[in-house]
């Protein structure tokens, strides 16, 4: 059920009598928008009725999508877990995004378990940052790409390491290699983001733990080789985007190794590169996983997504 | 809106009371079908109310999907479609089934036009049976998946040859390279292909036509490595299908060279080994597809696919 969050994330108020869900919102954004911008107004100045947040019935902030793209558009994630895998990044990387057509059919939510079949498969999170759009005309142009971007979320990437070489090398990507991603609660306006909103980038660290020990905090702004608004634009080359389209930033890396990472992958790689072995071993059941993204004030801007890998 | 309609494909019967949407009617799927199967037999028995089929009113059977992945069971059609990029088929193809995860938030119908950017894109159909499951489990086995399999339909996989060899050379599958699919009018159940479905396999010449000439009518039942109880299991291999995930077949192809083509490219592949150039051009604007398949008594069962490429 779609409901609007007060900015402090504690208080929300349901709103079924503006639209059913946040998809349907999303088709048909500039009538309910208004609306929506209302009730939050409202819930800022107090003005009821509102309820608790309660957290641990939040979903993803949608469900399900009819589309999910996700890019790789942070090129030190890139390097890395293609040095990993022993190959190299070929230059016209720099101008032409990675991008792949993703799982939407279903996001678990940000506090539901996460179930794999094996820990054999090399289970890694990968915490990115997602833009999710209106209906976007075929052949947009980057400047014009950015209007549709409506809402901005966190995603977890799910990604199964040592199934990924051999679905690659059959040519037709991921499939198996990339089960179901996990979604923030909330998705937010850019407007909310003030001034870490600009050049369709979100600025700001995205903090990652892994059984409570800091991963990586690398800043979403810096690095990022491609803007929201030249993914979007990539996605509709050869065809209209759905309103609803979830389109995905890859992992968040920096290329300074101090930030660390967004995913084992890269933390492994650097441990050989400083040194030797991969020290890091990917996730086994019971491992509990969380992302993150904190405003200046230090308040979470999309709540967390905290996981917990499953035997499923 | 959702419609039953009559064996010979003359007269529906629009049910909104039954559910909405055939999507919908997926999610219920074992609650809703005795309904459906009522009123198809009292079509079937001249029981009214009905109307006739409003041809060119009909729209892609499912308009839009929460998912659509689409494997590649052909072997011939791999082996000369690789041969035209100059790469050879590994014997693990043999074993493992081809799939990719392909887009779905939309899907043309059955004779609207197909809008292209550019005819140097290089334009092809794709001629395909696809199989719509109701909720699959992670991990499914191939005996039970076939169980999940609701209805059948007809894709027209479309593809941009010219794009394709760069998208698939960046790693992370077809993107850019395949844009809307189209999909026949009707969905039918199993059940209407009597003996004609087996091992998982429609039976069958699929008809396909560029501007009224023949280009191939090889049999969907003969050839395919792959039965779709196979398919299904490979893609929940590492996650649940939502109900209403469209499954594809892969460009229909059979060994044997008299029986044509289900796609320009094999055809051009075809062309080269027996005798020197490709002398049939990629699709330009306005030329006509036409993809269709008939039951032994001659009749079409689930309408054919009849479009035209546009300029978009």
């Amino acid at each position: 059920m779609l409901a609007v969050v007060s900015g402090d994330l504690t208080r929300i108020r349901r709103v079924p009598e503006i639209a059913p869900s946040l998809r349907q919102a999303l088709e048909q954004w500039t009538r309910v928008e208004p609306a929506l911008l209302r009730v939050a107004a409202d819930l800022e100045r107090g003005r009821g009725p509102d309820e608790p947040f309660p957290w641990t019935q939040a979903c993803a902030c949608l469900p399900r999508a009819f589309q999910f793209v996700d890019g790789s558009a942070y090129l030190a994630h890139v390097e890395r877990v293609r040095r990993a895998r022993g190959v190299e990044m070929p230059p016209s990387f720099r101008v032409d995004p990675l991008m792949y057509q993703a799982v939407s059919d279903r996001f678990l939510g940000p506090q539901e378990p996460v179930p794999v079949a094996d820990e054999s498969f090399g289970i890694d999170l990968e915490a990115e940052v997602g833009v999710i759009v209106d209906d976007v005309p075929m052949g947009v142009r980057p400047t014009a790409a950015e209007s549709h971007i409506r809402l901005i979320t966190l995603i977890n990437d799910l990604s199964l390491r040592h199934l990924i070489p051999g679905e690659l090398a059959k040519g037709f990507g991921f499939l198996q290699g990339k089960p179901l991603s996990s979604l923030a609660a909330l998705a937010v306006t850019p407007d909310e983001f003030g001034p870490d909103w600009r050049e369709a980038r979100v600025h700001g660290p995205l903090c990652s733990t892994v059984n409570g020990v800091r991963l990586g905090d690398p800043d979403a702004g810096v690095d990022m080789q491609f803007g929201f608004d030249e993914l979007v634009a990539h996605a509709a080359r050869t065809r209209p985007l759905g309103a609803g389209t979830l389109v995905g930033s890859g992992t968040v890396a920096n290329q300074d190794p101090e930030r660390g990472c967004s995913c084992l992958a890269e933390r492994r790689v650097l441990e050989v590169l400083s040194g030797g072995e991969p020290r890091t071993p990917f996730l086994r059941f019971g491992d509990r996983i969380r992302i993150e993204m904190l405003d200046r004030g230090g308040r979470s801007i999309f709540g967390a997504i905290e996981q917990t890998i499953v035997r499923g």
